[in-house]
């Protein structure tokens, strides 16, 4: 196990630069109103990348999630830069955080956030036909890659680092997507 | 379809009732310091409820999402209340938004919204053995119920209106432990 990092303050902070909460009146369709506040994301949206090292095996990141305060098993994923799309954002996160590029990649789906009060979307990617390629990235450490088989999902589920539901959901999306069971819209 | 709610305005809100975002300073273990965004919930939890009907059927629901801004098909969820145990909130939201209530409550695990920068967790609880009772609770209209059979999740991927990591996540989390393949921690 990685030693994780020291904190050294926590603070109080502004949260304009982060992200806008904003409210929003409604008034449904039986007349009830009701005023809900959700958050918009800055940026330009965001992806989830499943790379797959071979046709069983999906290569897993151990990250230090700031939001938990402990190291997270899932799968790499980052915001879009300016003017990229899913699958040029997918294809350097994939070369920063695990050091491979990807000859093919398919957008699968969009997953949200939380729907009930945040904006935020990411796009799925699936990887295939990888082939070794480092980018520098902003990433503060090396994170250690894990290669886990696709047949073996549900020993990852019940794990205390693996918690995000956005990298559970596409790990299943993309197995069913690779046994045909599931077709894209 | 049911017909969308009408947007009156929508404005900038104070952040600060809604949620708190702190900055951390922190030191990894190979001597790089990063200064990260988190964000903090108010509140005491929260609950995603699997409620099967039979056996083979989910109750899932149809939901107006604020903030995507369209209706969206997924597990029923809400905060807990002030020394709600997960069974117990689960048991609430479940009679307040299906009108049922369970007489088996198991929580299978946590999952995380997002662990890079957030705080927010949400107990996953499978609720069995149902039977009729609803609660008044406080959403603006009556939600659709849609049965759905856990061995055709693969139809519920690619749709537009199912879209929530963490309820795609809880649907196949649920359907491993009843296959009996996933075995709490």
């Amino acid at each position: 196990m990685r030693t994780p990092p020291i904190i050294h303050a926590t603070r109080e902070a502004d949260s304009a630069r982060f992200l806008s909460v904003e409210q929003v009146d409604l008034e449904f369709s039986n007349g009830q109103r009701r005023t809900f506040e959700r958050m918009k994301p800055h940026g330009h949206g965001a992806v989830i990348v499943v790379p797959m090292r071979d046709a069983g095996t999906v290569l897993l990141v151990r990250e230090y999630g700031a939001g938990v305060g402990r190291y997270e098993l899932g799968l790499p994923k980052g915001r879009l830069e300016h003017a990229e799309t899913a699958e040029q954002g997918a294809n350097r996160e994939l070369k920063e955080e695990v050091g491979f590029g990807a000859r093919r990649l398919t957008v699968l789906h969009k997953l949200a956030l939380s729907p009930s009060y945040m904006a935020h979307m990411a796009d799925v990617v699936l990887a295939q036909d990888l082939y070794p390629e480092k980018l520098p990235g902003d990433e503060p450490e090396e994170l250690d890659i894990v290669p886990w088989r696709l047949d073996e999902l549900h020993l990852l589920l019940g794990r205390e680092d693996v918690t995000e539901g956005r990298s559970i959901a596409a790990l299943f999306m993309a197995r069913e997507y690779l046994a045909g069971r599931f077709v894209r819209a």
